[in-house]
């Protein structure tokens, strides 16, 4: 059942000394590079006095502002030439983020994700369908050495191609797949199109789902469709990729691997930590990783943790699914709205199907959001005064959720535009 | 200077023996698969009397339509959970072929192409830009597992989006790119229209250039428009992928790594074995690989080999450049010609720029051949006489080389479509 019985299962006092031990590893590597030797002097800090997880909370935090100001090698720890790869985050604009790893790292880090596919059960014997994009992102590459490492028969397809994907799942009778959550279900319709079943026409029994935040009733929607798990992967490439945290069989949390990395949860005005239950954001310091250590780094994701131990036996603290990244938050006449409360609502009515999204603009002043909504084709092509009492319907859970009442639209199956990559949810036209 | 100088210098001798004694294996594995056992029943082969390398020429070559026809595991040797990855041929059209690695047989493949970047001298301390795509095709993985083995820091960018990659190699000081042939001259000639100089902005010692048979003048012309060294890399997906053979840097032929492969050039019609330096067709026999097996696999490359040792000192034979591939062949009023000679013959032209194309279309139930060749800058707005004179000289030399007469454009520089891919030269109208 686990990967590393010993590490995953740890008393919490002795992984926390574990963390504590790591943490001065992480600190004399910190030492090393340009940025953090200036952090400790500006702040007055002496790395060699900081002893405890207590103590590391006179470190300010890291963002990812600091990580591109300090472009290429303001937090390299290690000769460049110990380096055997770089990720970069996509970056649409201005610098990457880029994060530099040596062999050992990647080891470490193959061993991580190796631990999170082990723990859903993934095997040998399984065929592991890896749709996510392989290269700079840490998505494809990263999942991809965790499934050879465990024996798994990766097949290195990566992103798109729908009908190809199809082909390749029925004929080598794949029974795991990596893909992204809104590009899971848009397959699903896609394979249904085809005048298949995912339920019985394809031999999958879990899906590994990332990279794009999203909420339970989506996962629920991605199970009920393809009639196998979906197991949530938490990952950035700062902290590596793929693997930082994920779902265990029983689908309450996500284990982040505290073995690797030391997890705050707090307030992102006042950075005071939260207490169990409370969302805040996600701080991580790296702690078995020699090239790029990275201290407190402020993640933008929001999520709060459990306390209490998870019947799995697992000891790493559970963090819940993300709730919004403070990128993803617009604010609207004043109000601060997540993409993903409006999912959750959405996904949450049977007749919705599982395309959306949201068009925010300006009109005499006044910011108006419409939310465009695809209906089942069974309940779209009814009863006229049906669809405008689901519109209602609609529009008055909406407003329970984000507490304005947007304009709901109720569309055609297929008449949204669909990606094979992440989902642009939102579309804010408000800044023209 | 060796990667595994053993195994590298081996005497001829010994080398003929360590690939008899291969051969057992891959003969054993091989009546392990349905294809190979019904071949040999049906030819009245047993595969016990098979001693020799002679001995193998009883056995009939295996060609791609085998491979298709037994899809998805009519080649597979072992059972499917020992293996790990599969690779595939894109596959315009129909069934793709599919090889199966085990873990073993990937550290084996991941060694060979190692062996090939050592030996042209790439090293720890290197910064390796990966432009190949990554995924089902060979060349990313392929030569990405490679790199890492050295230990130079790779970066796997995966192809396309020019500004991305000058941006990348710039910042990042990269030092060996592995690049498709056509596509090195187009980001050469981007590099330059971005005000920059290849040879003087960027940190390239040496180009892996491989994906796309190319002439000796196009390898010439990327090495001066780079001030770099470029190696050309033989590989196909059936046979692993990247590091069957790899150029030395003597550059005089690529030597094809006997331990790994047991070759034979051979008149593609007859199958007769061919003499040192006379150009046939490639055979390969697969010598240390498990999961999929393949006897004398009919690779439709062109080439020859050369008989007298190299200077390196590597004692595995030489091949020529690929000089065509059967499938890229076309038949132009009776006569075979290959679009490498075009490309050669232009190549060698100054005044030529780096962009054509050839045009095959009927007219009159007569075939008709348009070769639109780009000219740079510099000759083309010069004079018109000139450039009539220009135009007239190729299509001499096009004749003494494809004994045909094309009518032969010039067109501006920069007016012809590119690719960051495979480019596609050869546009055959004729079929319609
Ligand atoms: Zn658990
Ligand atoms: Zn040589």
């Amino acid at each position: 059942m686990y990967w590393e019985k010993e590490i995953e299962t740890m008393p919490r006092e002795e992984l926390m000394k574990l963390q504590e031990q790591r943490l001065q590893k992480t600190l004399e590597q910190a030492q090393k590079t340009a940025f953090y030797k200036e952090l400790f002097r500006k702040n007055h800090l002496d790395p060699q006095k900081i002893k405890t997880l207590e103590d590391l909370r006179n470190v300010p935090p890291t963002t990812k502002e600091d990580l591109r100001n300090h472009f290429p090698y303001g937090f390299l720890a290690v000769p460049l030439e110990e380096v055997v790869r770089l990720h970069s985050s996509s970056g649409t604009t201005g610098t990457p983020t880029v994060i530099y790893h040596t062999a050992e790292d990647l080891e470490k880090w193959t061993n991580q994700v190796a631990r999170c596919l082990y723990m859903v059960g993934v095997r040998r014997g399984d065929v592991f369908q890896n749709m996510m994009s392989y290269g700079l992102f840490t998505g494809g590459l990263g999942m991809h050495y965790g499934a050879e490492r465990i024996g798994a028969l990766t097949i290195p397809i990566g992103p798109g191609n729908s009908k190809r994907q199809i082909w390749f799942m029925r004929n080598f009778k794949t029974t795991v797949i990596h893909i992204i959550p809104s590009y899971a279900l848009l397959l699903a319709s896609i394979i249904k199109s085809e005048g298949l079943d995912p339920k019985e026409d394809l031999y999958l029994h879990t899906l590994l789902i990332g990279a794009e935040p999203h909420s339970e009733e989506t996962r629920r929607r991605i199970e009920e469709s393809f009639g196998a798990k979906a197991y949530n992967s938490y990952g950035l490439s700062e902290m590596n990729g793929p693997g930082v945290a994920f779902e265990c069989v029983y689908q309450e949390g996500m284990h982040l691997w505290e073995d690797y990395y030391y997890l705050e949860v707090v307030n992102p005005e006042t950075l005071e930590p939260c207490s169990p239950g409370e969302v805040g954001e996600i701080l991580l310091t790296t702690l078995n990783r020699d090239a790029t250590p990275i201290i407190r780094y402020r993640t933008r994701d929001l999520a709060y943790y459990y306390e209490e131990p998870c019947p799995c036996g697992r000891t790493h603290r559970r963090i819940s699914r993300i709730r919004g990244r403070s990128d993803d938050m617009f604010i609207f006449r004043g109000v601060n709205i997540f993409p993903i409360q409006i999912e959750k609502v959405l996904m949450n009515i049977p007749e919705v199907a599982s395309n959306y999204r949201i068009i925010l603009d300006r009109e005499d002043f006044k910011d108006t959001m419409k939310v465009e909504v695809e209906i089942k084709p069974e309940f779209f092509f009814g009863d006229l005064l049906k669809l405008e009492r689901l519109r209602e319907r609609i529009k008055a859970e909406l407003r329970s959720e984000i507490l304005v009442t947007p304009e709901v639209v109720l569309v055609e199956p297929g008449s949204l535009p669909v990606s094979e990559g992440k989902a642009v949810r939102v579309i804010d036209q408000r800044k023209m």
